[in-house]
């Protein structure tokens, strides 16, 4: 699945990739109360919860199962990990910094909903593939879940191995 | 929002901080099965989920939209927080070890309620702040879910950075 | 609670726990979407969310509270730990890498029930207990949230502290 036969010791580097995808990030999300977005320990960096949000506003609102379809959802999916994106990006100053997107978790608000969860989920593991690499792939929780906050249907737990230390 | 015009180079030790603002931690919390307080790996300490407990016994039952309003809950937070905070102590013999705060989790059981969340989750998290300082403030994660453990309103995930690895 | 008095300097390597235990570890569980089953960061290996899956079919359904009882969300639990040994031993060559279990996180699916849930936990930590030994015991998270994907009652998030950094 890696893109154009790059070879393996010499993959395309993420802020190359990003503009070869045209793809252009939000700003950076910022707190809603007493945290900060992202806190570095030795060469992890943790995310706060990334939302489907664009400034504090939700882009996407509702539950799975109940006003929001598949397609909606996994669509917040992508907007959160592009949040995500953006959030890393100024933290390390430049993505060619991530050494591995460790894990993502990914929360689902439903009423007890469980199908579309994986392709749901997909939204956002396939955006972070196509910035990072096959090489540089998560692994992934997933869970449906009762609400999230402002109302949204998605929220993402991401943790990235990073080049230098804290 | 840095208490009391400390420098930037010299925060005030949270073990002092604790004395200035007259906090008795409770005692820490033991296992409920087949599982540990709290680990140590190399410098990131992971404990428990942390509820709003006194010994085995729940201090706060309830679910948020049901039988929990927004400050109750919100106070259970806080109190959960501060088992969390006694954890910590326990383990590392003085908070004076914690370089950071990692990653606050905060998960509230809920009928399906979205609004108050950000509130309830400043409950932990403002304690924490208070005791170790806005330079040590975490990343944080909030979730609506269907329950917890004992029929609690509030439970909390918890990551420190400490000084010494393990 | 340690085996048969086995001194505590040289605790009984995983490997050899598993064969006097008898256990058959499963085929390790693949990817169901464009994501890794398992990254190593420095020293932490951090697992997908396992499920109580052989192959990709779901060994057990439903949710407690509704169609799912507390011995089979045990069960379930147990299942989905033998998956997570399994591909931990897959990833490391031996067991006998693991240095700890770091987390556990246990996500049951409920209609909001709360009574059982240490119980379901416990079918998960008790089979990593027997196999890791008590020294190596994790710290445990446990949330009920409103549906799990493929609709299984139970999914583990799981870290383990290795000997060799990645």
């Amino acid at each position: 699945m890696s893109a154009s036969g790059s070879p393996k010791k010499s993959p395309i580097p993420p802020e190359t990739r990003l503009r070869e995808l045209g793809i252009q990030l939000p700003p950076a999300p910022t707190p809603f109360g007493a945290y900060v977005p992202a806190v570095q320990a030795g060469n992890l960096l943790f995310l706060s919860g990334m939302l489907p949000t664009h400034g504090h506003e939700p882009r996407v609102l509702g539950r799975l199962g109940q006003d929001v379809d598949v397609d909606s959802a996994r669509n917040a999916a992508r907007i959160a990990a592009l949040n995500a994106v953006a959030l890393a990006r100024q933290h390390l100053g430049t993505l060619d910094r991530v050494r591995h997107v460790v894990r993502l978790g990914v929360a689902i608000a439903t009423t007890g909903e469980h199908s579309g969860q994986v392709e749901i989920a997909d939204g956002a593991s396939e955006l972070l593939r196509d910035i990072f690499g096959d090489a540089k792939m998560s692994c992934r929780l997933i869970v449906g879940v009762a609400s999230l906050p402002l109302g949204v249907p998605v929220a993402l737990e991401l943790i990235f191995e990073v080049e230098e230390p804290s």
